[in-house]
């Protein structure tokens, strides 16, 4: 199954005559690209000027259609446009004022003479920080850049679009206040210090795409050091999300997740910590697979059992797999009445519709899991009652409001459904409460 | 002359009777508080309700006003805010999405799977950072609190509102996106390897409220390591307001400012970069004073004559000070016709209307003379060109703009005029283009 991942918005100038939009679709669909919309934008004597959005797996394929179409009598093409590039222009945030100056009255209230009272006023009460400034509703999200997305060690720049796409989620989703810092070190000493010095400029700290296992020692390390939320997204946001899709599927085949044999195949920064969620939500009986050695012997000192992919197809109940490896799970290795989340993005290891097919009773690949199911209300949840850490009970908590706040018959909610993070929020507040967390954050 | 600088609001029941206010107002005035605003909140049965705004010198004063309000029989405070407070309350600035979420096909757009073309399209061709980012209008404000305003060294923490007042003016004046960065160190060489690991994250630099002599070093060596503009404002945003009041004192006064003789008295931050500044501008003729002898030799090395104050006074036809000690100059060293800008906050060296009155031909204090003229045009400028560089020959294009849009009678410009940025932002991109500065930034 293709991913028709690319949209190429042409604008064309097409003769008004019949069978000239016919021409433009033959041309098209002889290259193997899908036509999206069709819009009208002039129509003139002689001519008509249309947009039209063209979907193809790549922009190879895209720089196909385009020279194919300046071919075909009757057709000039005028522009090429890229509707993810467009919409990339000019970033995608803004750190915006909340205040408005309107006389300088408002200058001398904002900025001298008046911010330095509230500047002593902090002085002598840190913890005022949290009240007069940003730092309640901020989220800095820190990247060195060694593993960015599916694309690995691309460097902190070219993370940046990402780290910006992750801001815009906070805003729309959560309504906080996220700021990309692109760390520019492989040196993973390096990174903790840098992220420990400038700690005071945010209310709670996001990692996000570094390597593994770095990413295990540096957050660690910072949830030591420091006493405001701190969490790599790559493992816990994903791990939380596909515990709360565990826990639909078992609702949905009428399972007991508990008692139920969990295989994890895939042991990075997912799916460790997704093993690790499960045995902490009270799985007994969980079977892991890993090539690392290493990444496996973390996991049984916890109580998991290594074995091999074929053993954990044939042995286990519920499977998820993270392994970065497009079909490696074959048809027949699917048992009847099986479990499995296929979560490689953007191609899984075994498509949803093959695994049914072969007798799963569910299946669902990574699109629907999305870590910014949780993430959002995980950060907010722990500002708003200024929790000190995000626990893996505040994770549960949260993958069992992302699964009470799924509709019949989905497997997750949507990611733009404002409901699931005002849920999530309120869950992950509550349970810090509850675990006596409540009030322990530093600014 | 006292400075009115808290603003309290006081909101508080009368019983309905003749003399109420009467006796609230005579209470306020025993006190030598000032009587603002009072608006009616609600009017009832026997009572009403009303916002009164006390002025007063500090927040013991506010205090003393409260208590014996609380004394006058009929009078009940119910709620005592602070103006100041309330306007700092919950930050002053958000990170915004400039995009909006409303469908799924919009997340693809935005974050994954579209993003990773974007990033990929950065990690062959960095200059697309500028385009498919935030950068090119992106300033991080980096300051280690070692010298906050006039407070000292109080800690990173305490001086985030002041940095987030920064971040508002680039928003409000000049349309930047600005984030204050706290680097919680004393060490200069952490400090500077600190800020240069994270440039990525930024299209500019600006160093806030960084120790003298740290400062110089810190900009010198950051604006070597890095291919984008780079600028301590204590410095240059106050030696551009500076160079532009001086321009007009002398445009108001009749006089040659190239062929005067210029004294600055006071060689900190401010006073160094306004010495030099002037002297790039071509005063012949410059004295300076300084408690610190290695103060002076770094403006005597480039052609100033260090002198003592009563000297200076006695033959600069343009005096400027910068020196942080209120009242320094007696009236009785004024000269007949002489220059005067007494720059130190909130109390200047000499109150412009003593030095009017003692025969100075036109005198002004740091009140209007303010670095927020320059800095949100400096960088913006310097953005928009993609200038590696923000140079002396920029700023003083800057500060002829400043000159340029002052009213008459006015030394300068409203900092909130925003014709003033707009002039400054295109004579510092013409000035980089000139100087073959465009397009020389790296991202």
């Amino acid at each position: 199954m293709s991913d028709y991942g690319v949209d190429t918005v042409l604008r064309i100038r097409l003769e008004r005559r019949p069978g000239q939009l016919a021409r433009v679709a033959a041309t098209v669909a002889e290259l193997g690209a899908l036509i999206g919309d069709v819009t009208t934008i002039h129509i003139g004597e002689g001519a008509t000027i249309r947009d039209l959005t063209v979907e193809t797996v790549d922009d190879a394929q895209a720089q196909r259609v385009v020279e194919a179409l300046r071919r075909v009598s009757g057709v000039e093409v005028q522009q090429v446009r890229d509707r993810v590039f467009d919409a990339h222009r000019g970033g995608k945030i803004h750190s915006k004022s909340r205040v408005e100056l309107r006389q300088l009255g408002d200058l001398r209230t904002i900025y001298t003479p008046g911010v330095a009272r509230v500047a002593l006023a902090i002085h002598r009460d840190p913890m005022r920080a949290w009240e007069l400034t940003t730092l309640g509703r901020s989220v800095g999200i820190f990247t060195n850049g060694t593993r960015v997305l599916g694309l690995g060690n691309i460097g902190v720049l070219a993370s940046l679009p990402v780290m910006e796409g992750k801001a815009v989620l906070y805003d729309q989703l959560a309504g906080l206040s996220a700021t990309p810092v692109l760390v520019d070190t492989d040196d993973v000493d390096e990174f903790i210090t840098t992220v420990e010095r400038l700690a005071h400029s945010f209310g709670a700290i996001h990692l996000e795409d570094i390597r593994t296992p770095d990413c295990f020692r540096v957050e660690s390390e910072l949830q030591r050091r420091l006493a405001k939320p701190v969490l790599h997204d790559d493992q816990h946001g994903t791990a939380t999300a596909a515990l709360a899709a565990v826990i639909n599927a078992c609702r949905r085949t009428g399972r007991a997740l508990r008692t139920s044999r969990v295989g994890q195949i895939g042991l990075g920064a997912a799916g460790n910590a997704i093993a690790k969620l499960l045995m902490r939500y009270g799985v007994g009986s969980m079977m892991v697979n890993d090539p690392l050695p290493a990444a496996e012997s973390a996991l049984t000192a916890l109580g998991a059992t290594a074995t091999d992919v074929p053993r954990l197809m044939q042995e286990a109940a519920i499977v998820i797999a993270t392994t970065g490896q497009a079909g490696l799970i074959c048809r027949d290795a699917v048992r009847r009445g099986q479990v499995i989340l296929a979560l490689t993005n953007p191609r899984p290891e075994i498509d949803p519709a093959e695994a049914l097919d072969a007798g799963a009773a569910f299946a669902a690949d990574g699109r629907s899991v999305n870590n910014a199911l949780a993430f959002p209300g995980l950060f907010r949840g722990a500002l708003e009652v200024r929790s000190r850490a995000i626990t893996p009970e505040m994770q549960i908590a949260a993958a069992e409001a992302i699964a009470d706040a799924t509709d019949e018959g989905a497997i997750v909610p949507s990611v733009l459904d404002p409901r699931v993070h005002a849920a999530v929020t309120s869950a992950v507040a509550d349970c810090a409460k509850r675990l006596g967390l409540a009030g322990t954050a530093r600014p």
